[in-house]
């Protein structure tokens, strides 16, 4: 009997639960929204239960959204802590988990998960360290595999939350970020994109001045994580951040404002391999999640 | 016999090198300036010579100006690459070393090696990691330490060259980087205030409108280096951010940016603790250099 791990990617808006070995070896998948948490937590027990009790399933891993608590030495270790998701915050999502199925629990937050799923699984991939998988849509967010690990900190990176130059004459939009008005999140998200021009992203044609806009503010972005890193590798994924062209735009851009400076081939000859799509779609986050249950057994994804 | 451990702080303007077993052990310590390369490198071995003629010397750990080849599968590993200083290109500083003591030979950036000076000889900073050391004087570097080691990379972190948000209306001063004109060392080096201002930073008083505009920017600088890495500590050296009162004033402007963002008490409520001045004064580049001999041959500095 092969051995099954369980995956959660736990987002604000809906989760994803998966029993699987690999990205090869789905056995089930499901997804729903995420309503109160005991409702949602129930809901992936429930998903899990079967092969629990067919010996199956050997531990799970969780990626979820934050802020969390990645501290193991924490009382509140495994917590969503100060989320304003209504009835989510201090939510011991972990805990929950562990209490149901006495399995080992892996617990991380959404974009180091999906970080590891692209970097674990893709083979091309895993020679990359650092590496960054960046994610561009309702939010932004950024996980980074650094000497080995994904990288936590004091909390855990929010790049998200850069001051990015802001040409106010060029886009008066003050940004919707509540707390720094014109960051990244408050200029570049799909919401800031729906409050600036009035209508979704989505249904901005293709040679609408906003994508360039867009374009410009992922590119600075970037930069930043550029020369905070230097990594070998970005993977760019999100809904927002995939829209048919803007990668092309975005490379462009980068190269702009890097103006030649960082004298690497793999940036400088080879951008369109150092800034690429997710390999894995949209399930970058739940097999990171199962490759994270995978490492916590001490076997290799 | 206590063996012995060569450092070399090896600067665009100066060499310093150092024999030691450590901060409290400094057998012999000299500066010289940084002219042509044959020279400058003999200078250091001539240092060295009499500590390895008495089979006192075990390795010796090196800190350079760059940009370096960190990459020890690299032909050019150990070489000073495309550096516009004079005469420094493609210098093979690390073999002409190497083939003058024929011993172990660490090799670093010259702030990587002053993270791991103020990380491995101060008790009180080595439990932290992420770590960074973050110098402001004629340029800005900023030294990583994350999941255990120094970070490299695609070539090495250039925190520097942060883009940054510029009020032009405030600051018309256009920047004096080469490359990107008004990034964070274009509006935040020593020269860039003196461009600026007509005069060296040094002479600015204390409550010329300069110094509240340097702390602003080195302010974002260290807010886009929290968002990237969510550092557990950052020690902030070099000429110009050492300026009296100016650590202070950064602090509050770091808080006022952050605006509440990053919920940890070790920022909101203990920022003095948080961002603080080098424990090793001008030597964190050459003891750093000493860690790294010491570590090379595996042992605890």
């Amino acid at each position: 009997m092969k051995p099954i791990y369980g995956g959660i990617e736990a987002g604000g808006t809906k989760f994803v639960c998966m029993a699987a070995s690999g990205p090869d070896e789905i056995i089930a998948e499901t997804r729903f929204p995420t309503t109160q948490p005991g409702e949602t937590i129930q809901k992936a027990v429930d998903f899990f239960a079967p092969f629990l009790q067919r010996g199956e399933l050997k531990a799970i891993g969780i990626g979820s959204f934050g802020p969390v608590d990645l501290d193991p030495a924490s009382p509140t270790y495994g917590y969503i802590t100060t989320t304003p998701k209504p009835g989510w915050a201090q939510t011991d999502l972990r805990g929950g988990i562990l209490r149901a199925f006495d399995l080992p629990v892996a617990f991380e937050t959404d974009v180091n998960a999906a970080a590891i799923g692209e970097h674990s699984w893709t083979p091309e991939n895993s020679r990359f360290d650092p590496f960054l998988y960046v994610t561009v849509g309702t939010g932004i967010g950024v996980g980074v595999i650094a000497n080995g690990r994904p990288l936590h900190g004091l909390v855990h990176p929010e790049m998200g939350h850069f001051p990015l130059p802001h040409d106010w004459r060029r886009d008066p939009f003050p940004g919707v970020c509540p707390y720094h008005g014109d960051c990244f999140e408050g200029l570049a998200t799909g919401p800031s994109m729906k409050a600036r021009w009035g209508q979704p992203a989505e249904t901005l044609p293709d040679d609408h001045p906003g994508w360039d806009l867009e374009a410009e503010y992922i590119a600075l972005g970037l930069v930043d994580m550029i020369y905070a890193y230097s990594p070998m590798r970005i993977v760019l994924g999100g809904g927002v951040a995939q829209h048919p062209g803007l990668h092309e735009r975005i490379r462009g851009k980068v190269l702009r404002i890097l103006n030649g400076y960082v004298r690497s081939p793999a940036i400088l000859e080879r951008i369109d391999d150092y800034i690429i799509p997710p390999t894995l779609g949209g399930r970058s986050g739940v097999l990171g999640a199962i490759a994270l249950a995978i490492k916590l057994l001490g076997k290799k994804p």
